[in-house]
């Protein structure tokens, strides 16, 4: 058993616990909250609970939460730390690890030099493997890197432009705007070119990134110019070699974003979540050598199992293996969408 | 004088009418209004009401709005009737329009082969010269032709590949959604593609349309392959010579579509209105002779100018002096915007 500590339980940190204790090879050892809230006192249902320093455990037992220990107790007893922090954090805290001699895994908001590695299943697993410090990808790098990859191996890919639409926050944030305007990145292109690079082998990127008020899912529209011709029915048929990647259409009323949520929730997915990328086969077109698609990314999921295989890798377990167990446990099993269940 | 009748006065309507009104060359008739709400109110303290037939007089007069005569009236003092009625009627009012000998100008929820040209007044002004009937294409491709024409006409277009994030609906519409979602249309690409082959001769156009639940501004997205290859000043440059068109920044703290539309109001423009297109200078980028950029739409108002120009056309009056006066008339200047006023 592999055992593993979550040091944060936010958006991700929480979706990581619940996914790790559903693999029959991974054993959580704890998760550390920073403050006594409603989430805290959930989470102490289902993990015991850490706290980042002894001055922490008076106010946590104060609110009726048993705490197990701190930080440094739960680097103890794990073998890695999914450091599910909020951004930026991970830099101070690699200190602390690397000080106890722990693994560790962060996220896509840690500048992509923190580890050894930059992580997605799919496209390099390997450079992971047995190694001390990785980084999974943010959401949208995430979903990008998993449905560019089947293109780049079997068609090869000679530049590559994306929008990128954004859902303004998360779905249980009540302050982010934008509320009735659409907000550019100044950043031209934005960090997902850059970004992508660190797992998938590509030179001519170019992103734009712009946010919507909505909180569901992220949007991408999506140009490729491929190396090597291809038809509409070879492209599906790359992607249909990968569980991770769902195909909807537009006739059965995949119409928005909405609706795309409406049925993870509907398949009674942990929280209503959608682990795979959904890409609208109306969208899949190829036109002189350029293929066009458009796909939704639930921004607080999909990069789920990424973080399980990480796991995985640093730990030395195949790439298949992983990917077969991740998949399986959550029962993600992508292909086209026809009322599945 | 170019006498103008306005049928239907909606969100285009009612600023054709006004716009229409600022022009030393132009008298505007009448403008046809269907119900008596307060908008009919509002119209009547400037213009002369008519109704759609006789059967609709008795209703306004109950409303206490005084009415001038029926449609077939207004058709008898008019040179030229901008239909601005619902998107689809346009079809069946051109047998009346015919019928009668009135010229016409429609707008761009119209087919393309309603009348004898479709309209933009940077890249097709004398296809309608003299004409009877012509159409002004809709706002997101009176945008995009606007700010490529600059482009093609100086350097070539190769290719071109535009993402539109629209508004959901407009401000005064409080029943459209989506209120909490990403909608791609599922036509790939989107009627903007060939719409705007329409008015500006271009080959390779692909097109993806996404509504965003905002009410204030579309944008879009735009890759440009060049045929020849230019610096960033040289495509500014290209771009300063037409006062259509605005370049801001993101450091004047324009960071979304609401600044600039506070911009507008602050600016004192007829009912708040940007007729520009407004490009951010933050976002040109030009990389192996793609030219890359984002720019903002004001929905409600940068077919207006056009819907005018389109009027001194139908009249053979000459392009460079149609635009000179509607932008003078409207205060419309351009440029790169330092506070301007």
């Amino acid at each position: 058993m592999i055992k593993v500590g979550i040091n944060g339980y936010g958006t991700i940190g929480k979706r990581v616990a619940y996914a790790a204790s559903m693999q029959d090879d991974i054993h959580v050892s704890g998760i550390v909250k920073n403050t006594p809230d409603y989430m805290a006192y959930l989470a102490s249902r289902s993990f015991n609970i850490y706290v980042p320093d002894d001055d922490k455990i008076k106010e946590f037992e104060d609110h009726g939460i048993k705490v197990k220990g701190t930080l440094n107790d739960l680097m103890e007893s794990s073998d890695i730390i999914v450091d599910a922090t909020p951004e930026g954090m991970g830099m101070e805290n690699i200190k602390i690890y690397k000080k106890k001699g722990v693994k560790a895994i962060f996220q896509g908001g840690e500048k992509s030099n923190i580890g050894d590695a930059s992580f997605n299943a799919y496209s390099n697993y390997n450079e992971s493997f047995k190694r001390e410090y990785t980084r999974v990808v943010s959401c949208n790098t995430t979903a990008l890197a998993r449905t560019l990859y089947p293109i780049l191996n079997d068609y090869g890919i000679e530049n590559l432009n994306v929008t990128l639409i954004r859902r303004a926050t998360d779905p249980n944030d009540n302050k982010k705007g934008p509320i009735n305007a659409i907000e550019p990145s100044m950043s031209f292109p934005s960090h997902h070119a850059d970004d992508l690079k660190t797992v998938l082998n590509l030179n001519n990127v170019y992103t734009v990134a712009l946010k919507a008020p909505t909180t569901l899912m992220h949007v991408h529209s999506i140009e490729v110019l491929l190396k090597d011709d291809a038809k509409i029915d070879d492209i599906m048929e790359s992607w249909l070699k990968y569980n991770r990647i769902l195909l909807i259409e537009g006739k059965d009323n995949f119409k928005s974003t909405a609706q795309i949520m409406d049925m993870a929730r509907e398949l009674r997915r942990d929280r209503g979540d959608l682990y795979e990328i959904a890409i609208w086969r109306d969208s899949v077109k190829v036109i002189d050598k350029r293929l066009y698609y458009v796909q939704a990314v639930h921004q607080e999921s999909d990069v789920i199992p990424e973080n399980i295989d990480a796991i995985r890798s640093l730990s030395g377990i195949d790439k298949n293996e992983s990917i077969e167990k991740t998949d399986k446990s959550l029962m993600i099993s992508g292909g086209i969408f026809y009322g599945k269940e």
